[in-house]
């Protein structure tokens, strides 16, 4: 590891902190929320507050392990000897990435055999992704096989893509223009914010190495898990809650049930 | 405590702390799910959810004395002397898998005096099971003894099996063709993850001793844990879901009270 100045290590301390906080916080608020959904809609919304609390505690162990691989002596950090463990992260994503997946096609309500469906080859499609990204990550001296599991990672990614732009889109066509905007939103979302992952994946290939460029994998590694699963729950429980409503109105409309404020 | 390079301490490291992360999520997940299904069934969801919360405490300090096994130092993970407690496993088991067991009884929702009757006389088959195993667990030189121990253990297993394969699937006949694959499904999970613990026990029996099969027994049994645990309680509510649905309608159509849903 890189010795870092005190405004360095301070910052990536503080931006790993503030990101407990937020997943913490939102476990919480989702957790809360799951009663302003209908039920067909709220399990999506409870896998989402599951996912940012586990992801709180991954970046508990991150912390801890930054704090473990630096030391202050003569006012800079200088390295403990013991290398920040980046395989922790593929802990949190092997636990959280195929819940998020999960999620995202459960808040849609398509029936259950198409669901269930279409949940597997999601989640299977990124545990392999993921597992495929470890075997490459452990490769720390050879990059020419580090390449290689790259490209098998980015098949299943590939597939993911075309789930969600070619598959689901067709599914949409019955959605209101609002449902289908915050859809829109998500997978953008998702697929941005996961570039971020790859990029850093290549930067050994390149061997590029410096504080500077340690804080930013660090701090750029919080704020795309905070985007990925955060934000991301907060839309999946907009599109939940946008279909809550949606749904009551359509009742009221056809006059069978009275709408019923699911609360 | 055979020496482990950098990789293979932080593989089993990472694992313990996925499964750690697994079980707290599926607490939450459990917790929030009770309000899914219909009254009969929730308690059998919350013994699963206690499950699960019982195991994520048991693995923080399994991750603790894995941590307390070992230093790093030049480059490597070298033994502190300090044996990994094994035992500390059965402790989890004794802990959770009586619940399991009354948990899946439960769920079936057999009438009061079957459903205790069953439940006694699985709880105390997966006790004996497990005091038998941890005498002979507490043998490490004694390779008889250990062996002996494990016969005993084996009766009650047996049993158990019996239950589960003959009792239970003359109490199914009556059940939705959806329940009895949900149950099937169930008891060849637990089963099928049961089978790995006794082969683990076996291994010092037959002299085996290296880093690999370290690291095979570690991350093998947090995912036979994970299956028996977080998976089987997921298919646990499955049951209750579907059970709580099958309820709804049947009122519906029998005209007897308006389908309320459990919510």
């Amino acid at each position: 590891m890189t010795d870092l100045t005190y405004g360095q290590f301070e910052m990536v301390h503080n931006v790993l902190n503030l990101t407990i906080a937020i997943f913490g916080g939102s476990a919480f608020l989702f957790s809360m929320l799951q009663n302003q959904v209908a039920p067909s809609y709220r399990f999506a919304v409870n896998l989402m507050a599951v996912v940012v609390a586990m992801a709180a505690y991954h970046y508990v162990r991150i912390y801890e392990a930054w704090n473990a691989a630096y030391v202050f002596t003569d006012g800079a950090y200088k390295s403990t000897g013991l290398p920040f463990d980046y395989a922790l992260r593929y802990a949190d994503w092997l636990s959280t990435v195929p819940f998020i997946v999960a999620s995202l096609v459960l808040v849609l309500d398509l029936g259950r055999a198409k669901s269930t469906n279409m949940t597997i080859r999601m989640v299977v499609s990124s545990m392999l992704m993921l597992l495929f990204g470890y075997f490459g990550e452990v490769q720390r001296t050879d990059m020419m096989l580090r390449g290689l599991w790259l490209i098998f990672s980015m098949i299943p990614f590939a597939y993911m893509i075309y789930v969600l732009w070619v598959e689901m889109s067709n599914l949409l066509e019955f959605e209101t223009a609002r449902i289908r905007q915050y859809f829109s939103a998500l997978r953008v979302l998702l697929v941005t914010s996961w570039t971020f992952y790859p990029i850093v994946y290549c930067l050994p290939m390149l061997g590029l190495k410096s504080a500077e460029l340690e804080l930013g994998i660090q701090i750029g590694n919080s704020v795309a898990d905070i985007l990925a699963k955060a934000m991301f729950g907060l839309l999946i429980y907009s599109i939940a809650r946008e279909k809550t409503v949606e749904d009551s109105l359509s009742k009221q409309v056809s006059g069978a049930t009275p709408a019923r404020v699911q609360a």
